[in-house]
């Protein structure tokens, strides 16, 4: 495969979940699959939260990039 | 709202206008709105400018990244 | 032309090609063509690479900002 | 004055505002004296905003660092 | 809420925990809570850690900033 | 013009005012017009102020990046 | 101990795990102790990760700076 | 001590000294003692000074993070 | 050479080619030339470039900084 | 392969060539060959060069790092 | 002075020395001053060095902008 | 030398010592020799350093790179 022209493209989304990171990375990817064409990779850019009234974290936000191939 | 499950999509435009960098945002905000979902936020990433024969700004050029909800 | 309010969009996009940085920009213009409007300019962002079982380099794949007008 | 040993403060604000940029940035500053020692200083960090139902600017958020002598 | 003028107060904190990185975020919020008023949100700025004698993970170090509004 | 060679030089300049950041980046272009060739565009690269007695901005400083041609 | 003069060398690592981000962090400390000195520290430099044919994530991919005592 | 949940604070602050950038660190260091708990290291963040009337470094300014542990 | 007093000074410029990079690099170089001392080194900061109608690139630009010894 | 734990190590090396770019990073992988296992990819970090008496550009720098897979 | 409309320019140079980070950095004003106007403020964009043959350091290398008001 | 293919390695290390920066960047260079090739030149990453129960500088850590040719 490697050698061959083609072409990928990159797109930023945020995944938001109440229980840790790695659920707020799934909850973008399964989310983003009814839009955009077959996720290849991803690479985290960011992550924050939003606390709760307990002083607790109520979510997670985590900022995306999800590439996939564009065919031709 | 904060702890259920959902995702966001970051998009980069550049807004454009002669006034100042308010109406540039204001334009890109404005004109966004006929081909992408209801936006949530925005950051600003560049702030640049086109300098006239005058010597003055001729146009402000700010590059936004724009936030919305993706409703699946 | 300068000081028309108007809005450009900015999409991140990755060309593939065996034989040179240039080539693999080239890859992805033409390629972002099928599905973008017509674009204006571009900024690379990442130059990186695949090495093959040979030791050299068997794609580069070049990270690129493309912009262009949305008209209204 | 120059030439003497000092130390100075830096602490991070974010000033909010409907107006303007320049709005946001005085709230911030306005506010901010009411906790803090007299301000000498400001750097603007990041410029984002709210988006209204109307797709308009809501207000302008903007993060910044104040500096201030720490007198001893 | 949106368009009131208002201020927030960003502070840098590190949470030190041994099982996770959610775990340390989750120490240094619970934690902040006594010296600092309520926190609203919360940006990671360095996941980092000790390595203990075994050469494990002896403790997750997450450098945190935490966003506060200041009432006036 | 474009696919020309040519060649552009690129200075950087803080302009300062009272009144806002665009007349802060209105004095810097006025004033490098008497010391640098025809500019064509420019970037800000920081914004940040002086803050007077009264706690308010005493004057703006916007750092920028200006671009001319240089004619051979 | 503080204040001998001694040095540290920081290698970088990628860990990859299928579980969690911590399950790579821990891969990549267990593995580079066969080829590497007793390691005290670690960094993390980006998070990422490949996405497979279910649309989840198939590992997660994490870029650490692991660093040791140089003894002379 | 290593595993234990805890907690640190940083703090940004800016030492100025006339001889050298080691005392504009430690200027910094002593007088922040007389308004901040026991601090454990310092980064610095930034290395600038004032040039006097005769053109050499009239002092050294040191921006630094220092960080303490706050005990609960 | 090493170890003398001296000062070398870095000027930022963009050369424009339609060939290749380093056909951009190349001019920039030659047209410098005429306008700044002997040049020693260059470091490429951004490479961008205009699409022409075809969709292909019509120009490379390339960011550079130059650096020379100023002799006194 | 994708979802096995296993570890990569970067390397950083400067590869320099006449020709360009690309002979450059060509001649980094080549050479590199003989003390590093074999490579997979590499990533582009800086690109310089040194420039000769007549102006032009005397060699390509190319800044990388490689990565390749530490077996155990 | 604050509040008056003025500009400033940013010069970068490099001051090299054999003796410490400060001797590089006074060396770069002193000679800078015979091609500049009165400097105001220098900022340390860089800390390198050349290593002699005996392996210590032959002479430290420092980046400066250094910044002087535009009289018009 | 310049124009022939070389190749170069850079490798990070981190010096420790009391005195000062430069004390610092000489323990490194010092210790690194007798396990890396002949240094040529090296850049400084980081400054920090650890804080005395008296509050002074107990010592200094300095973050480098350091290169060296890979002759082969």
């Amino acid at each position: 495969m490697y050698g061959n022209d083609r072409i990928y493209k990159k797109v930023e989304i945020i995944g938001v979940a109440a229980g840790s990171i790695e659920a707020a990375i799934e909850t973008a990817l399964v989310k983003a699959q009814t839009s955009l064409d077959k996720l290849s990779w991803f690479e985290v850019q960011e992550i924050r939260g939003h606390i709760g009234p307990d002083g607790k974290v109520a979510e997670y936000q985590v900022v995306l990039k999800v590439s996939f191939e564009l065919k031709g």
